[in-house]
C-alpha cells in the first residue's frame, strides 16, 4: 500500500523527539505522517475537529510521563486532565469528557495510586469535565517508571471564533495569559539536581474560564490560540509563523516571568521562552480587540498577569523576533535538544 | 471533598490487577470509582454513551503493553486500533475516529516505531476509521518496554438496537462469533516460554462488519455484546450474569476452540473460556431471532465458524455454568490471577 518513502532519518528514538521541539516535529512529520495522513490529522494542531450529525468535536488526547509524579502545585494526575482540557480550550471548544489509561508498574504501592486518581477526579471536577471511561494495565517492575496516564478529551466547539493560524493578520495583537515557565522549572527543582530553591509552583489549571472570556468579549475576533507545553512559547509562536506566514514580534520586557524563573534559566543558560507552561495561553486577537480581551482576562480570577506580548507583522514572513531591553532584536527559534526531559 | 473510604486494600499493584480478572474489578470498582464515579462511567461497560446536541456518542479507551510487539497474525499497532474499534463495536456504535498516544523508549530502533505505525495505520484503514490526532512521549532507556500505546475511540450509536445486560431475558440465546483462545495462546507461544508449536495466529481483527450485520437482521432483538478479551468469555459472561441477575448456561462441546489452543490449554493447566480473544464478540439474541443472526454471521467473511454456545436461564441467577460432554454442569467462574501477563 505505502509508497511514500518515509522522511524520519534518525536510526533511534531520543529523549528529544518526546520534547515538542524541533526533533519531535520531525518525528511526527517524517515518520507518523506519512502513513496516518488524512483530512482531520492534516492541520496538526491541539485538537481536530470532527463533525458528527451536525455537531462539530474537537478531539485531543496526549500522554503524561512527568518526573517526579507530584511535585509543588500539581501533580500527573491533574496534569492528565488539565493538559488535555487546555488542548480543547486552545481550540474553541468547551471541554465535555475524558477517557484516562494507566499503564502501572507493577510493586507501585497502592496509595500513590490513589493519591494520583483522587488528583484527577479534583482536577476533572474543578474542569467542569466527566471522566466517561478508561483502562488499566499493569507491566512488570522496571518496565515502567510508577505510572504513566494517557487522557483523550472530547470538546464542543463554540461558534463564536473560528480559530485557524490562517486567520492571522498583520497588525493583529499578541497575548499572553500569566508568566511563563513556572511549570518546568518547578518540575526540574522537585528533581533535586540542582543546588537552588524557590517558592515556585507548578500553573497547572484549566484555562477554559479564561477562553470563554476571551470569546465572550471578542468573538470572531480571537483568531489563533495555544498552550505553551513542551517547546515552551517560542516553540508555539514559531508555528503560527510558519503557518500563518507572518512574522511575530515580540517585546522581551513585556513577556511576564516570575523571579525564580527567570533566575533559573540564567543559571542554567535557558531561554524562558523555551520553557514549559501547564496553565498558560496564547492568543492572537484583532488589534482592536485587544484591550477588550485584555480587560476579560483580568477579569478572571487568576488573570491578573495577562499581557500583550507584542504583535504579528508582514514581514520577515515564517520569523519569530523578540526586541530586547537595549533596542536590538533577536530571532527567537524554536526548541532544539531536550534540556528537561519529562515535564509533562 | 471526598468522605468515602476506599475499599481497595491491596497494598501494592501486582500484574493480576492488570488481568482483566477479580483482582482488575476490586482495583477498578475499590480505588478508581470511588473518586471518579459519575453517570457516564457508573454502567463501568466497555465504551461509555454521551449525548452531545442530540447526537449519542459512544467513547471508549485502552492501553496497550503487549509483549513481544509483533506476533503471528498482529502486532500491538493493529491491537491499538482493533481492541478500541471493537469495544465501540459491541457497544452497538459504528467506530468513527480514533487518538492514539505512544510513550517511546529512548533507544527504541526508529524502524521498530516504523513498522507499528505502518500497522496501526493499515489496521484503521481496514476498520474504516480515522486517526484524528495522538501524541508522543519519549522516557529513558529502561522506563519503558520498547513502546506503548493508547488509543482512545469515538463511535455513532447505531440506533437500531438498545443494548444492555437489563435487555436479556431468560431463553435468550448465547452467540459467539468464532474460536476462542487465539490471541492468548499465539502470545504465549511468542515468547518462546513453552517448548510447544503450533500454526496459530492471533485473531486480531475489526468486528464491525459482523455486528452491522447483525444488528441488520435482529434490530432490538440483539440485547447484549462483549468482546472477550481479557479474561475471556468466561470473565465477559459472569460480568453479564451479575449485571443481568440471570444464569448463563453453556454447552462445552458448543464453544469453538482450536486444536492448538486446546492442545495447549491442555498442557498449561488452563481454560479456553479463560484465555483472550482480539476478534471475536459474545452476543445475546432472543432466541427466536437466533437463527436468523447465526446466517448473518455465516454470510460475512470470517464468520463461517460462529456458533450459538448457550443460552439465558433464570435460575441459579448471576452464575455461570457450562454442560460438559459427559452430562455433569460445572461452574465458570471469572479470571483469578493473571496467567498470561501483557497479552494486549
Amino acid at each position: 500500500m505505502m509508497t511514500r518513502t518515509v522522511g524520519f532519518r534518525d536510526t533511534q528514538i531520543e529523549l528529544a523527539h518526546g520534547a515538542g521541539g524541533k526533533a519531535s516535529r520531525r518525528l511526527i512529520e517524517g515518520l507518523f505522517m506519512p502513513y496516518l495522513q488524512n483530512e482531520l490529522l492534516a492541520p496538526l494542531a491541539d485538537a481536530a475537529y470532527c463533525d458528527v450529525n451536525g455537531t462539530r468535536l474537537a478531539l485531543t488526547a496526549d500522554s503524561f510521563v512527568v518526573k517526579p509524579l507530584s511535585f509543588p502545585g500539581g501533580s500527573i494526575g491533574e496534569l492528565a486532565v488539565n493538559g488535555t482540557v487546555n488542548d480543547l480550550a486552545v481550540s474553541g471548544a468547551k471541554p465535555l469528557a475524558l477517557l484516562t489509561t494507566f499503564v502501572l508498574e507493577a510493586g507501585l504501592p497502592s496509595s500513590v495510586l490513589e493519591v494520583q486518581v483522587a488528583a484527577l477526579a479534583a482536577a476533572a471536577r474543578d474542569a467542569g469535565v466527566l471522566v466517561a471511561g478508561g483502562d488499566t494495565k499493569v507491566v512488570e517492575h522496571g518496565k515502567c517508571d510508577g505510572m504513566y496516564i494517557s487522557s483523550a478529551g472530547i470538546g464542543l466547539v463554540d461558534g463564536r471564533s473560528r480559530l485557524s493560524p490562517g486567520a492571522v493578520r498583520p497588525g493583529d495583537k499578541i497575548l499572553l495569559s500569566g508568566p511563563i515557565g513556572d511549570h518546568g522549572i518547578t518540575i526540574l527543582l522537585a528533581r533535586g539536581d540542582l543546588d537552588f530553591e524557590a517558592d515556585l509552583r507548578s500553573d497547572t489549571r484549566s484555562v477554559w474560564p479564561f477562553v470563554n472570556a476571551m470569546l465572550a468579549a471578542c468573538g470572531p475576533d480571537l483568531r489563533w490560540m495555544r498552550d505553551p507545553t513542551r517547546g515552551g512559547v517560542a516553540t508555539a509562536l514559531n508555528e503560527l509563523a510558519r503557518d500563518a506566514k507572518l512574522a511575530v514580534m515580540l517585546v522581551d520586557e513585556a513577556v511576564p516571568v516570575s523571579d525564580p524563573v527567570r533566575g533559573a534559566c540564567e543559571l542554567l543558560g535557558l531561554d524562558p521562552l523555551h520553557i514549559a507552561c501547564e496553565g498558560q495561553f496564547l492568543a492572537v486577537v484583532a488589534a482592536d480587540a485587544a484591550d477588550g480581551a485584555l480587560a476579560a482576562l483580568h477579569a478572571v480570577p487568576g488573570g491578573g498577569e495577562a499581557a500583550c506580548i507584542g504583535e504579528i507583522r508582514a514581514e520577515p514572513a515564517r520569523t519569530v523576533l523578540a526586541r530586547t531591553r537595549y533596542g536590538s532584536s533577536r530571532v527567537i527559534d524554536v526548541l532544539v535538544g531536550d534540556p528537561l526531559p519529562r515535564i509533562c
